[in-house]
């Protein structure tokens, strides 16, 4: 692509192109690209919020006639995005503790000293978890799948150069190994295609506020296999779980479906929120998503090369195109001043990620072909200024 | 008293009888006394809703500038209403994920087999995190505090009869048994005078949808007493917990303050909702509260016994006010019948508790003194129908 107008051209074909007026905000100000982090908000999202609310006022404690079954409704339209079927997510805690509670059920249902494989460069969360269960039951932690192995636990896109992990080839390799494995689909849910069912994936996990634009810190979920649900054991014995839970029976008794993998009360506010988050998507479809999604990353990818590569800064993702996911690493030296550079000038909100990468996602529900554009030649002007250097350190948290 | 005008005087003379105007509703139509369920709605809960919903469309991710520290400030003002000083309560996940971070962790600062303490009548989800870890661990499970024992973990109200618990004296007994304690303040936080700094109270959780009222599933709470913080190391090691978070550091180092008990990202909508919860409380303080609290029990103590003994109830909660909470149990052979029937009638809202329990919570933030009177009236002409017995008994949650 040689000029603004070919990406406009682009927009004014888009068939989704109408999303975008779906989303609070978007026009002027800076370019946000920054959705894979935190989505932006649906306009609906306000009303359901405020609906919910009333529920609470006007119902009072009756609401839960409706509330309980929040979270596997909500999970079974989160669950048509990542090609699970009826009955197998359910919306509950964070990403953090749904890794924890399907990790550990893994590996309960795998005694020994089975390994865990996990990718030494995978999100935080993701291998701190892993890195207390292996102080917890001893086993070995390795980034290869041998067999015996006891749990695979991936994320479908990397969360930082977003490279897309081959899903059916490594839980096929997983299940040839005797392990079950654990998808991370924080990147990927409402992004690139997943098929849980289809490859047979036996768990998964994803967060709400990224593409499914469920708001800061909106409720996770999770999946677990139909054939799974009664053979594992969720490690929080929570009265969610429970059979005939308002019996309030003596003795932990899990309900045979999804619903064990809750724990607490769920969260009812933030589901509504999740709900009003993925209306978007869904009226879309993924194959739209998708194919705009691989359309927006690849003029990102050609314009970086062109503009920004002379500049000084190199693609840290994937060059093959059908390895990339929904967002692309920019590196650069300077890539933490860029990013606040960027920010503070209201030019384009990335996200910097240590050591030296700005993270740029055009999200194809709400992110024109011309954003794409505008972002890289702003980024440009940018890395152009001799004073990009001066920025101080990123700050610590001190907590 | 002999006549509801006393009870009309007492309300005229309530000093915290203005709260009752800063929540929704609550004048005309059914008598609530659920609060302890699922507590009434603050007037300025939608507005702060609103507000927070506002901050993520203007600000996207840059939000997390001022969400970030939300957790531990709302925390501290709940630490204000259950004797906490600043800086060891955390807003955080579910009181059951809660529940099982802080036992667990207690558990693995006691090596060895030393047994756990719990109730065999405690509230539901305690009993089950409890066996749950009993299975993991092949710790005994007790009742009994007895030497060597690793973990205390009780209510400090009955979820049921409202009786209260010696906390000081529990919390003595099990520090020199050698056991840590953990106490669940779900039925007492914004309701009973807690003193955890002041009892040298080492853990405790509570949830805030109850008398802090946070709304359906507001995320819960937990406490650490200062000085084992950084001694306790959380089961879920999670990236908010971490030194540095965004250093997206190799390997977990938890930082040593409060915040290493969270896991996962924080529900920056649901704390917006509890923040609004709590205010009432903390503006009319819990001396005043408890005072209130403690005479509308005292009314609907002497009421039922007054006037619904004679029609077959009884009242199934500890009969000397000291050891009384802020609900009461009403024992009854048709308790079943006799709650539906008040609430289709738009009569009175309270809970069903198996196996023949009608709870009821004059909550003092919103209850009036008239209010007990008509309840227990509006209940006695229930209990005087004769069809009382004719409805179908409690449906069965088969998920």
């Amino acid at each position: 692509m040689t000029s603004r107008e070919q990406a406009e051209a682009l927009d004014a074909a888009d068939p989704i192109g109408f999303l975008r007026t779906e989303f609070v905000g978007g026009d002027g100000g800076p370019i946000y690209l920054d959705g894979n982090s935190l989505g932006r908000q649906p306009r609906a999202t306000a009303g359901r919020l405020a609906a919910a609310v009333a529920e609470w006022s006007d119902r009072l404690v009756a609401g839960w006639d409706d509330w309980i079954d929040l979270p596997t409704a909500v999970g079974d339209r989160i669950g048509a995005l990542v090609g699970a079927g009826p009955g197998q997510v359910v919306v509950a805690d964070s990403t953090t503790v749904n890794l924890f509670k399907l990790a550990l059920a893994a590996l309960d249902a795998r005694p020994g000293r089975g390994a865990i494989v996990g990718d030494g460069d995978d999100f935080p969360t993701d291998r701190y978890v892993l890195q207390g269960l292996v102080e917890r039951t001893g086993r070995p932690l390795q980034a290869e799948i041998t067999p015996g192995a006891a749990l695979v636990c991936l994320s479908a896109v990397h969360f930082r150069t977003g490279a897309v992990a081959d899903m059916a080839g490594v839980t096929a390799a997983a299940h040839d190994a005797g392990a079950l494995v654990l998808w991370d689909l924080s990147h990927a849910a409402g992004c690139v295609p997943v098929e849980l069912d289809g490859i047979g994936a036996d768990l998964a996990v994803g967060c709400s506020y990224k593409y499914l634009n469920g708001g800061p810190g909106a409720p996770a979920w999770l999946y677990v296999r139909r054939e799974l649900q009664s053979r594992l054991r969720p490690p929080i014995w929570g009265w969610w779980g429970q059979r005939d839970q308002f019996a309030l029976g003596e003795s932990y008794d899990p309900v045979p479906g999804i619903d064990r993998f809750q724990a607490g009360t769920p969260p009812v506010m933030g589901i509504a929120a999740v709900a009003a988050g993925i209306e978007p998507l869904l009226a879309a479809g993924m194959p739209a998503l998708w194919g705009k999604t691989q359309a927006l990353v690849a003029l990102l990818a050609e314009r970086v090369e062109e503009r920004l590569a002379p500049l000084g800064a190199r693609l840290a993702s994937p060059g093959e195109p059908s390895r990339r996911g929904g967002h692309l690493a920019v590196a650069h030296p300077e890539a933490w001043s860029l990013t606040r550079c960027l920010i503070e000038r209201g030019e384009v909100i990335g996200d910097f990620r240590p050591p030296d990468v700005l993270r740029l996602a055009p999200v194809a529900a709400y992110t024109r072909f011309v954003d794409v554009w505008d972002a890289v030649e702003r980024i440009a002007a940018v890395l152009a200024d001799p004073r990009l250097g001066d920025r101080p350190a990123p700050p610590r948290r001190v907590t």
